[in-house]
Formats: C-alpha cells, structure tokens, sequence
C-alpha cells in the first residue's frame, strides 16, 4: 500500500470521528467529504458479488443485483480441497469488485457447521475449523491480492439461524478455541483480513457486537488483527457500548452520530477509544483507495467463468460408483472409440439447476448453462424427463410416469435430485436431512425400471444418502455448482476429468446421531453447546459411531496408492510428514493426501484425531509425488482451561496419513517433550496430584518416613484407604485422619514453600 | 414427637451454639454437657446399619463395623418398584439403629444415574428422578416412623466419583430443576426428612456445603425444609461461609468452633444466622430424643432377615427367558409332581455372593446364605464347579474345563456371573460396562457344552449383556442382593414366586450410546453436562436410539394386559388415569403399571415422555385390578429458564401407560389449558412473537392498516422477506426499513403500553 493520502484522526473533528464509525447508508460507509475520505462501497457476496440495484436507502432486496459470475458457494468450493482453486476465484471476485467500485465484499463465512441443519451450512465451509480455515484463506488473500477487502464473519458462533438475532451461545472456553474460533483465528494471522463482520448471537451472555473480550482481548491483542470490525446489519444494539468493545463500525446506520459524540463528552468513551475506532477506518479506506481508483475496468466474463467450472469440477465429491457406472460413454464426443450409450436424463434440476443458496449471498450471475445446455452444446443425445416440480408440492403422478417410461428407453439414467430452493436458506434452519419424499418415491420407481442409475445431487447442506442409495449404481454430490454447474458436471459424468472432490463434513446415517441433537437449536434464548469440543467426525471417530460417508471421503476414476509415511521432529514439539501417493491406475487424476494428529494419552478428554495437514495432488496415470507436510506446536495442543492457554502434553502421538478420517493408510508414531506447562501445588491438589509432581513426590516420600519415625501419623495402607486418598485435595486429609491429617497438609504446603523457593 | 426438653438457643452461650455447629467426632454430634443436650450417633448405612467399631478420633475403617442387616443397595431395592416394600426396609434400619443408638443413618443417597459407569450407581436409585424420588421416600418414611432420623444425600449432583471433591458441576438451571433436583424436592416436600447431606462438588462454581441458593433459597425458602444440612465427610471448605449459606453442621469437626465465635463477633456471620442453625441442630437432638431414650432395645434378627428376603426377590429382574427355561424343575422339594432336572451351578458368585457394594455403605451381615448354602438347605441337588475366581486375574484353565465338564453333565446351568468387588465401589468410576472377559469366553465355552444356559448376574452397576446375550437361553440381573440373596434367588429360580422386579435403568448396547460420554467424567476441575435432560431413556427414547433393555423393563413368569386406559381431567392441568391390569396367564404374580406423560408440541426441547406415575399390583392367576394414578400438575411441566420457574403449556398430552418405556400399551391424549405464564412483549420480541400474542397481534394489524393508509411505512411482502422479519426483534427493524422500520418499532412499543394499561 501506498503512504496514505487521507488525514489520520488528529486532523478530524470529534463529530468527524464519531461518523466514521457508521455507514453512510445500508452499503456505504460513511465518508467525510470535507476531509476529502470517500465513503466506498461494501457489499454482499462470500460467492460472487451481489451489489443490489435498489436504492440505497435502507431497503433491501436479495433478489435484484448487478449480474458477477456466480462461484460455488462454500458448500461446494470446501470439497475441493484446494485453496490455490480457491485463490483464484478471490481474485476473480475482486475483479468484478474493482469494475463495479466495491470496496469490500462481504465474507467468506468461516462459522462451523455444527450440524448439518444449520440454514446456512451452504455457505460456510466444514465442520472442522482446520479445513475451514486452510480454505478459505484462499478467497481472502486471493481477494485481497487485487486490493479489494474482505470481511470474514460472522465472528463468532453464529451456527445456526434459530434465533440467530438473540441466542445465547453458551459454550465452554475450550470449544471456543479449538473449534469455534481457529478458523478466524488462521485467517488472521495469515492473511490479515481487512474487516471482519460480528455475529449477532451472544456468546455467554454477550452480544458480539459488545463483546470486548471477543473483539479487543481474543481478536486484537492475543491475535493481532489490524483490520476494523464491522457490526453484521443490525447486530449493533448499543453503538457505545460496542465501540468500546471494539466495533470500529456499524452496519447499516441506525443511531446517530450524535450519541456518540455525547458519549464521548460524558466520559462513556474515551478519546484514545474512539481515535482508535475511527483510525481504523481511515486505514480501511486508504488500503481500498488504489483498486477504488480504477476508473472503466471491466472483468472478463468468459475467464472467471472458467474459474467458475474449474471450481464447479473440484467441488463435485463421488459417494458412489458401483460396477465403474461412471464415466458413462457419450458416444463419439467423449470417447470416439466406444460405442454410445442410451442416456435417459431425469429430474427438473437438469433443465433448471440449483446453483446457490438463498440469503444475502444470492447473486444473478453472468451465465447459466444446465446440464441439459451443455448436453445440447456438446452434441450428446439424451431423452429428459423432469420428474417433479422443484417445491414442496406433492408428486405429480403424470411426471412420475413419464420419467419411468423414459428410464426404461434407456441405457443409464442419470437422475437429478435434491433440495428444491425453498428448502434451504439464510433466516431459518432445516427440520431434516431428507431429500423431499416425492423425490425418493420416483428414484424407486426409476430404479425398478432400469438398474443403470447415477443420482447428481443439489443441495446446499448434506442430505441423508443411505436411505436411498441401494437405488443407485452411481452417486455424484454435486452440492451447488455456481453459474457453470452444467459443464462441470458433464466433464466429470462423461469422464473429461476425475471428480476429485472430498467431504469437508460428514454424511450421517440419521439427524439424530449428531451429537448436538439434544442441545439444537437451543430454547428460550439460549443454545448449549453441550457436545464441547466433539462436533462432526472429531464426535463419530471418537466414539466409534457409524456414518454414511466419514469427513474427508471421495472417490476417484482412478485409484492411488500411499507409502513411505515419515515423520520427522523438527523441534520439540513439532514435526514434519513426509508421504510418497502414486496413482495406480491408467486414469489422470488428483488425490488428497490428509493428515491426522491422533494423541495418546491425554489429561482431557481428546478427540480420536484431528486434522492437521492436508496436501491436494494432481498425478498422471502411474506417476509418484512425495508431498511434505509440516505439523506445527498447535498441531499437537489442546486449549486448557486449566492454563487458559494452549497446552502440549509431552507423551507419544499418532500421525496418521490417509484419504479420509477413516481411510487411513499408515501410522507413525511421533514423542513429543510437552510445553513444560505445570500448576503448582497448593492444599487444593490431591495427594496423588503430589506423587506426580518431581517436587511433590520427594515431600510425599519425607511424609512416609515422618511416618515411619513417629514424627507425623501414618497414612491409611489398605487399598480402598489408598485409592480414596490419591483423589483427595490434601485439605481433606482431616477428614482421613483428624488431627494428623492436618499436620501432615501444613507439612506438605510448607516444604513445597522451602522447595519451590 | 414431644415438647422439646431441651434448651432453645435463647439459653445458650455464643460458645456454645458455635459448638453445636460441628461434630463431636467423625461420627457424633457436639453436644452441650451442661445444658444437657447429647451429641449422639450419627452414621453409615444407606441399605443397613454401618456403626464403625473403629475408634472415634477420626479415623475412618469401612471394613470394620457392628453387625447389621445387610438390605439390597438401592440398585436392587429400585428394581422391585414397591415403594411399600422399601418402606419396611426402613424401619428395619431403624429398629437397627434403636439397639445401636444411632440417632441419624446416612441415607439414602438419590442422586441420579447421569452416567452408568458412575462408581456409586449401586447404592444410588434410578436414572429417572420421579423413580428415585418415590421409591428412596419408602426409606425416609420407613426410618422416621420409628424416630430415627434420615440423612438425604448427596445434595447436589453428585453424580460421579472422579475428581468428586473438587469437580465443578456446569449445569443448566433446566437440568437441575428436571433431572437433579426432583428426587430430594420430592422427599424434603412428602417426608421432611431429619437431615440432608450436601455433596463435595461444586455446582456452577460454588461448593454445595457453600452454596446458599442451593441450601437456603432453593432447599429451605423453595422447598421449606424444616430439618438440618451437614457436610459430606470433609465437604465444608469454609465453616463461616458455609454456615451463612445454611450449613447446619460441619462433619468431621475440622475447625474450631473459635472460628466461628470471631465470626459473629466481626460480623462475619450475623447471629440470627448462627442461632437459625444452631437451632436446626437443637430440633433435631429433640426429634431423636424419644428413639435414643429406649434402652436394651433388640431387634429381631430373623424378621429382618426375612424383610431382606423379600426385597431381595422384588430386587430381580428377568432380562431373558427363551423357551421359558425358567423357573427350573428342582425336583420334589419345588415341584413335586414334576420330574427333577440335573442342574449344574458354575460360577464363585454362587457360593461367594457378592451382596453390596464398596465404600461408605459396606456393612457387615448377620447372616450371610449363598445360593448355594440355600440349595444345600432345601436339599436340592447340583454339581457346583467356580469357574473362575473372583478377582481381575487372567482365567485359570483349569477351572474353567472342570466347569465345562460339570455343565456338560447336566440338563440345565445355571451360570453365575458378575462384577467382582473391585470392579466398582464408592471412590473411582468404572471405565468399562463390559464384565471381566474371562467370565464370558467362560460363558461361551459353557454354552458351547450345554444349550440351556441361565446367567445369574451380581452387580452394582449396569453391564453390558448383548455381547454374550446369545448364549445364555434365561438371564436373570440380580443386581447386589443383600444378605438373602441367595435364598431369594432360589424362590425365584425354582419357580415359588414370579420375578417382578423393573430396570431403573437402560441397559445400553454400549457405554458410547450414552449421551452424556462426551463430558463424561470431566477434565480440568470441570464436568459440562451437555446433554441436559436428555439422560438414560429421555435420551434413547427421544432420539430413537436402540438400547438392550429399556427403562422399565422386566419379564415375568406370567403374562399381563393392559386394558381400559381412561384419562380424566381433575383441573385445568391435573388428570387422573385408570386402568385395569388382568392377570392373564396361570401363575401368580405382579405387574407394575407405568405412565408415561408425552408432551405434544412444546416451546422447549422436551423428553418424548416421562415417568410420572406407577403402581406395582399383585394379581393372581386370572384376577384383574384397577389401578389409579393421579397426575398432579408437575407432571406436565417443564422447568423454563425464561420463567425461572415450572410452566405448563396449553395443548394436548399424550398418556402413555404401560410396563415399561417401550412397551406401551394403551395411549390416551389429554387437553390442557396451561397455566397461562405470558412475558411482556418489549422490542426485543420478534415481529412473530408479537402477531403470536393476543395483544401484539392487534398492534401487527394496526402496523398494517397504518402502512396502507400511508402513516408508517410498509412492511415487505414477498415469502423470504416475511421470513426474516418473523425472526427479527422489532428493534432491529431499521436494518430492513431503515428509519421507517424505527417508526414502526416505537408505534409497537407505545402502542402496547396503552393496551397493557
């Protein structure tokens, strides 16, 4: 960035300050024109750029944008495992940013998908904070590499719609940080964001917005963020209490200025406070101001929409693909030198695709072409039949019939399905994983009339597979695709390329193993995250429970082998992995090499294993590659609220080398020395608590032989006394022992004094 | 009980009420020798009389007691759902305690099954609080009947061993209201018991002996609890703070009553707090006064070793009994027409009973018949061979051929399996609800030997059965019998009374099912119950999760329908239920009628259905009873935090009545009014909550007629708009209307505070 040419806050009025910390109006920020700081332009769109028509008084309209090229949302993109892909669709983003002169577009969104009902789970990436984190990151720096910002939200907690303008998250420090929070976290540290949008939620008790601990003590002084926070719209119920917090900016504006120069006035703020505030935004304005400078550019359509089907071909995963159904043979276009097959095409998605999801990410994009287009464009022959209607209206016996007289004609049938639009969206949270039942109904009727079927699937969260997958020879999830959905899938279906696409969350066999099914979506203005710290497969993995299709899977045309699993410390607490994935097979494809860390054991109780290092490999038919991985400090912690830090236990760990959570190819096992973290003892230790502790055990050792010389009471030698007395703080020794219990404690406590000194 | 003939605290000295606050011993009140009171005997003994020979100075000897009746611990004496019967057990203890001069016995204990691997699930009741609640008051009632004194205990949640001295409990006001709570509020409301032990542990970070919303304004100002508090041995921390909070008496005395007399000098503690305790203590040397009077008293033996045979029989609970393998022909003695059967015993548990747990409750018998002593005395034939012994040692090869040998010569086997003592006791959890694995390779060799096997269990704590299920053709869980298990499982085996007992509990497929094993037993100081109140078959039950056996289950030699179910209303929200229980088969026996409430839909995440009711009936072969239970208002209620108190919703319930939580046999649905609990709307109730109140609904129209008519602006009308401002607290109406949505909001308000007027 060049040296600023905007005045810093000394040179601004306080009336000036306080009106920077607000919008100008519902996608601007507020300028001062006087000062010469303009008020750019921030908008919608963690997918592509939804800059709205409407007037921007204050209304707004999803449904009515300016036309950007439409990218897999979050859903889709998080299966392709590749955040260079992802890098590049951000740069296209601030591509169509710079010509429509929009400073910031608003996301991605990197909340958690606690469970798979969650409303917006088609925007948001993974259930694991380490994937989540690792991908996008590509969007915020490949957007940010043009000079355009981002603002990752919605900081913090906001998994689900339920309530979301109210609810109280109640969650323990420890989920918070180890898997609510580090996907921010990695963002920031490694790529700085610009903004970063506020949940609404409260998190224990507190609105986001005014949470000081999550926006001052977490984000800025423990992370070392340098953007400005941005309230998410309407998240700001205080504009006083949330800029000490540290909310640079409200969003839209609803107080008035004014509140807070009185706030300032009367000592509610202080000056340095909102200096800082205000700074912030000035900072924000000055880094946007040479991209905001471009006068008449103009994105190339047709490129991003490439970057589109290339991210539209990564995202799609294979669930299935029994007797090789998939690629099919189209004939003299895709394999000149087979003979065709006979495609029956089923199912209104073909024709009229679901694309994204609804909400504020909704965006009218620059092209549109169905699979049935691209069929037509390709030269491929097939008869279509819709199916069913895309609502929520009962089974049209009409379509039913048509589309099994169509199967039967046929040689395979690819079947659409899915999640008609109504059936997903921001503002409210799914009540189930099933597909619509009419949809289920035909794929039988289908099924009985020709045995060749592959389901392509669209859907923005996951849907229960198993229910209906005896159906199917062949099933593509093809979540939603963006704007170039239809190429992509015919690349894949007719065999161009490998799907390469791997689940950035589970498939369960049924809502109701989720293990924040008792806690969802919370009551009365609360949500407990009673599951802690084991969402997704860190809870399936853990406690040995089934899954249809565990975190991580995906299947290839072509087949790979892992060998030569090495781990090599590089410290005392870290390590790298090295791993040698050949493909196997005569098929060009890409694997994805994953990384599990698995502890031994542990003082709390610890996931099975988590992710920790992943590496997406693209390898001709029988070619080798050696990917190298690199396992930091954090790789191997757990957040102790003991400590209130993160902490290291020395001990072996498990590093664990595979293409899925339970597809693991080879284990290493790796000792780490610890951080050396201990607690001193005090008389609310446990007498086995002294033993363990090397200062301890010598005063517990000069208590025995007390003991044995008659200058202290004996302790208890019976088993049962024993076992009582290892789990007792030794202030309760009085209760073993009377009087003597209590000299032998002072004992104790004194001798730790004189030892520890 | 008499007028008290001793002093009030108005003739007492500061020293001296201080000194009434603490122990004389670990196991004596202080008493005032010059004002005449006595610090008489209080001690161990939830299922029989535990009075330490130890010294008195402190020590504590759980293995060296007066002899006493051994009873069944609660994990048996819960099974037989005869509140009666454990009425009778009660005065037993207390004719006991009489001869003893034991003016308080510590118990019961009625913290909840949270988790089966809990250490102390033995002597505690039932994973349901309404069971728990109406069984453990047989013991209150039975004891207090006869002017001995009772101790509540643990109050509250504990529900663990591990870390129990120091744990913090993080618990949802809902839970403890639902789950934790009921079983004392039940018993403090029905039978006032004499005394209550608070537990170690903290709940929500304040020790229970420190807490004074849990001792005073829950117990005492909620409750009314007229009786005293005293600590759990060594569970008082701080005797001023624990005094202040309503801590009657501190046991063992570990600190000086001085402390307590500068207290209340500094005016630490105001003296009418010290005097309200000090005269708790006072009351309750009173209410034992006439019990302790009675000199030379003895009890009878064999009447109490007959008590202990019978709830030893109701303690039964026939999991399995294929082929109606039992009862078992003895021979002439049971049967006399019938011809004998060769039996074979295997097992050490048959001439080595396990008959109670380990720990605080351990008491010595005064009588002790194995089932093989009974079979000796009723001259029945069997070859005995032990199998293996009752330790965690590796199985010994050659008793377990002898075993196989003996099985194999016989017609039927009776296979005595269980836990050995180490496997569980007071002190530590459980890490496993497997047996030793040697007992079932065992089983299995002997199965393999003999097709009719029958498997006698002694345990605690629930095991799994499933994993050896298929082997043993009759399984019988016989829990911890107490003294007479063996004559009690001889009456039931050979036929001369049905098996009638009842899980108080689910028997899992497996530990990982529960939902508590995510927080289960902790880390770092801290336990987050996290599955709220979905514990045992509120869980399984409500999320359709397969278990071994359910909640309420339990076969019977006869067979039993249900008929006539009849639900009428006796108030707005109060029902009465009859039903008529027929004896269908040719033997005589019990059944227990179980009813079940099933919320309709609900504003919380309520159970599928809880026990609220049950009735065990004694039929003869043939005979048909009505039975009546009443279901008072509670029975329908939840525990809302929004109300911070029970609330009962208007709407339909579901009666379920049956004999056990999955086999229902009649369901009857019930309209209730509710009981009409509103909170004020306020700008923080969304736009759907106000058109979902009477008087909101009024001011949505006029919002509506004043958009029409141009005075406000108006609201969005397309479905997705609709939708986010239903879930939108009307003061973040300006973030879709802009200033035009602050009007409205401040018309709501205003216009609700007229009408509200």
């Amino acid at each position: 960035m060049s040296e600023s040419t905007y005045p810093s806050v000394k040179d601004l009025t306080l009336e000036e300050k306080a009106s920077l910390t607000s919008g100008g109006d519902a996608w601007h920020l507020q300028g001062v024109e006087s000062k010469g700081i303009p008020g750019y332009m921030i908008t919608d769109g963690p997918h592509g750029l939804r800059k709205s028509l409407a007037s921007s008084a204050g209304e707004t309209d999803l449904d009515d944008s300016v036309p950007a090229t439409c990218f897999p949302p979050a859903a889709g993109l998080s299966s392709s495992w590749n955040p260079e892909l992802i890098h590049k669709v951000g740069e296209a983003m601030a591509e169509e940013c710079i010509q429509e002169k929009v400073a910031v577009i608003l996301g991605p969104g990197v909340n958690i998908k606690r469970n798979p009902l969650g409303g917006r789970c088609f925007e948001y990436w993974s259930e694991d904070p380490y994937l989540a984190g690792h991908e996008a990151i590509g969007i915020v720096e490949g957007v940010q590499s043009k000079g355009v910002g981002t603002s990752l939200k919605h900081f913090a907690a906001n998994n689900q719609e339920s309530d979301r303008l109210r609810v109280d998250a109640r969650i323990s420090p420890r989920a918070l940080r180890e898997i609510y929070f580090p996907a921010f976290e990695h963002i920031v540290k490694k790529a700085q964001p610009w903004t970063i949008m506020c949940s609404y939620n409260r998190i224990n008790g507190v609105h986001s917005a005014q949470n000081h601990w999550l926006l001052t003590d977490v984000l800025r002084d423990e992370w070392g963020f340098e953007g400005i926070v941005m309230s998410d719209w309407g998240a700001d119920h205080d504009r006083g209490a949330s800029l000490n917090a540290g909310l640079n900016l409200e969003m839209p504006p609803s107080y008035t200025d004014d509140q807070i120069v009185y706030a300032v006035r009367d000592g509610r703020i202080t000056p340095a406070q909102l200096d800082r505030m205000a700074q912030g935004m000035i900072d924000l304005v000055n880094k946007t101001r040479a991209a905001m400078s471009i006068d008449n550019y103009r994105f190339d359509v047709d490129a991003h929409d490439e970057v589109a089907h290339q991210a539209a071909i990564e995202s799609i995963v294979m669930l299935k693909n029994d007797d090789a159904i998939l690629p099919l043979n189209a004939g003299p276009v895709a394999n000149p030198s087979a003979m065709p097959q006979k495609i029956a095409v089923i199912g209104e998605f073909a024709r009229t695709p679901r694309y994204q999801g609804g909400g504020s990410s909704h965006i009218t994009p620059t092209k549109m072409t169905s699979f049935l287009d691209t069929l037509a464009e390709r030269g491929i022959k097939a008869d279509f039949a819709p199916g069913f209607t895309l609502d929520l209206e009962p089974a049209d016996p009409a379509l039913e019939s048509e589309a099994v007289e169509t199967a039967k004609n046929a040689d395979v049938v690819l079947m659409f399905l899915g999640l008609p639009e109504a059936a997903e969206s921001e503002g409210f949270d799914r009540d189930t994983l099933d597909m619509p039942a009419k949809q289920i109904t035909l794929l039988e009727q289908v099924a009985a009339a020709n045995q060749n079927v592959v389901v392509v699937l669209s859907n923005g969260s996951v849907i229960t597979v198993a229910p209906w997958a005896k159906n199917a020879k062949g099933i593509l999830e093809s979540w939603l695709l963006g704007q170039s959905g239809g190429p992509a899938l015919a690349d894949v279906i007719f065999g161009q390329v490998s799907p390469s696409g791997k689940l950035a969350q589970s498939i369960p066999l049924d809502i109701n193993d989720d293990p924040s099914m008792t806690n969802w979506p919370g009551e009365e203005g609360h949500v407990d995250y009673g599951e802690g710290v084991f969402v997704g497969y860190r809870y399936y993995d853990t406690y040995g429970k089934a899954v249809d299709c565990p975190f991580g899977y995906g299947l290839s045309y072509a087949t790979f082998e892992i060998t030569g699993v090495a781990v090599a410390k590089t410290g005392a607490n870290t390590a790298t992995v090295n791993a040698t994935v050949t493909n196997t097979s005569d098929v060009d494809a890409a694997e994805t090499v994953q990384v599990y860390v698995a502890p031994g054991k542990a003082d709390v109780a610890r996931p099975k294993h988590e992710l920790k290092g992943f590496t997406k490999v693209f390898l001709k038919s029988g070619e080798s590659k050696t990917v190298t991985i690199d396992l930091d400090e954090r790789a191997f912690a757990y957040w102790s609220e003991k400590y209130n830090d993160w902490h290291v236990e020395s001990g072996e760990y498990a590093i664990e080398v595979g293409t899925s959570s339970r597809d693991i190819a080879e284990t290493v096992t790796v000792a780490l020395e610890g951080d050396g973290k201990t607690q001193p003892l005090t008389e609310w230790s446990t007498y086995g608590e002294w033993e363990a502790d090397p200062f301890g055990a010598k005063i517990v050792a000069a208590v025995a032989a007390a003991g044995e010389a008659g200058e202290l009471p004996k302790l208890p030698d019976n088993a049962m006394m024993r076992m009582f007395l290892n789990s007792m703080p030794i202030n309760s020794l009085p209760t073993l022992l009377g009087e003597g219990g209590k000299k032998i404690a002072q004992f104790m406590v004194d001798e730790y004094a004189k030892l520890s000194k």
